[in-house]
């Protein structure tokens, strides 16, 4: 089905299992949108034009007057990705101006560039991908200070002052919990998906008060399975909920005087949504695709957000 | 070479990875030691006895006056073993008379035995193959109470009072190391071998004074190698040392008030003694194979301790 407008520019969110990309229209429309798996994990330096060109150039003119701007974030610009764009350093805007990385392209219709990610020297630290959506709930915030928690393979926390990263912390959870649930002999007593809220409520309340007590918790999911049996949904929350109480509790500092904004996929936001409410916090979960698509969009056009 | 003396019978540690096994005589003395990497995790039931046989089978005289006793711990007597030893419940002597789980045999030479494991209802927690270690260490002490820390893919912390076992606590932290250095983003910044001493005390003393870091501090090993390049085999002791801290933080109850004696591999022990004697405790590190084989001894002739 033909659109009516035309694409006006593509954003890119590229990370490391998978690629998704918009095709926006000059008033900012969403024109199309698709994914694939063709993350940075899977690619090497040449087969990102390939990717692209397979994912959006249907949504490209045959002949556009001027080349059509794609602005990517995420992966894709790590050293092991498809061009390197060197980090920027905090404190400082989420994205600025003129900091994207031109990559050049063999399809003359692309004016690709790639948004840095962010360092922090002390304690060292590094996002890529996140800086993206951070500009975007910054745009939305003004000067108004924040903490961002963004949930993930690698969680993001960051503090939000007056539209500049001062600081962030990343906590790999998710990845943690991924490996701990397939890779581990907890294994044969966690279920592959499903949820139950009290266990998770329940562990992340242990974790955050003792957090001390991880590392005996975690076995004892397994040896509560074989000395009475255990329901493997319930365990997957357990696993869960321990290792967000971890979390928490290790960055109490941040989200105890401050509003949390959940940037993340909703049924990760939920659980720690549901986690950060028990201890007494009042979180907001934020739209991540319009916030992926307002920080591409600021990118687009250079903007320093104050 | 063929031995003077005739095997009077043979002792086995039956893992999930290897099984290795001793033929002893009738005095107690060594004949030959062998170890093949036929654990229970590539074993049918069926093929228990066959790999008993290649690995142990010269070593049995060809018609015994009576069948050669074989008596085995570990995982052969878990569920998906060789045949269940069902656990014995604590409070109890590590091994107990007549508890041995008989395995009949195609092969009328042999007398096969498994010792039983112990689990504890509350909170639930189970072990197999490590009783057989502490009636070893419980038959040196004898009525000397004393805490046994026996590090490895899951390390118990058992509390051994007058010869009995009265609690015991697993922490996870050899598996969590494996899948942490080897199957996350941690992997690109530790070596495959490799220690070093400072790195890893300092690591120790953070967890194990502040817990609740953990979570931040783990993604800390990537970023520090990131933003400012690392030595990976510091980041390898790092991790290790920021998990037995957490560790000794979930057990410090245990030891802070008594010997902490240490069974396991020796390479694994010493980061252990070396994470404790930083803390001011004053560990001993047992011979693991004499407690084994002790064990064992005492599992044949259906020793209760005390």
């Amino acid at each position: 089905m033909a659109t009516q407008q035309q694409t006006a520019w593509i954003a890119v969110d590229w990370g490391t299992s998978a690629m998704r990309a918009w095709a926006l229209g000059a008033d900012g429309d969403i024109l199309a949108h698709a994914r694939s798996a063709d993350g940075m994990s899977v690619l090497g330096s040449e087969e990102y034009e390939p990717a692209l060109i397979r994912l959006a150039g249907a949504w490209l003119p045959e002949m556009p007057a001027e080349p059509i701007p794609v602005v990517i974030c995420g992966m894709a610009g790590a050293r092991q990705g498809w061009r390197e764009a060197p980090y920027r350093t905090v404190p400082c805007a989420p994205v600025d101006s003129g900091a994207g990385m031109a990559v050049p392209t063999a399809d003359r219709r692309l004016a690709v560039r790639i948004v840095p990610g962010l360092r922090q020297l002390d304690p060292p630290d590094v996002m890529r991908g996140e800086e993206t959506q951070l500009a975007g709930l910054a745009a939305g915030l003004g000067t108004t200070s924040a903490i961002a928690c963004m949930p993930g393979t690698h969680c993001k926390w960051v503090r939000l002052d007056k539209g500049l990263v001062t600081a962030f912390r990343t906590c790999m959870t998710g990845e943690l919990f991924d490996v701990i649930a397939t890779r581990t002999v907890l294994r044969h007593s966690i279920a592959d998906e499903g949820a139950d809220d009290t266990a998770l409520m329940q562990a992340v309340g242990e974790t955050l008060a003792n957090p001390q007590r991880l590392a005996g918790a975690l076995f004892g999911i397994r040896a509560a399975d074989i000395v009475t049996g255990s329901d493997p949904r319930a365990a997957r929350s357990r696993l869960s909920g321990l290792l967000i109480g971890a979390e928490l509790a290790a960055t109490r500092q941040l989200w105890e005087s401050e509003t949390v904004h959940l940037v993340g996929l909703n049924t990760v936001c939920r659980a720690y949504a549901l986690g950060l409410e028990s201890a007494g916090s009042n979180p907001v979960i934020e739209d991540v695709d319009k916030l992926t698509l307002a920080g591409l969009a600021l990118a687009k056009d250079g903007g320093r957000i104050v």
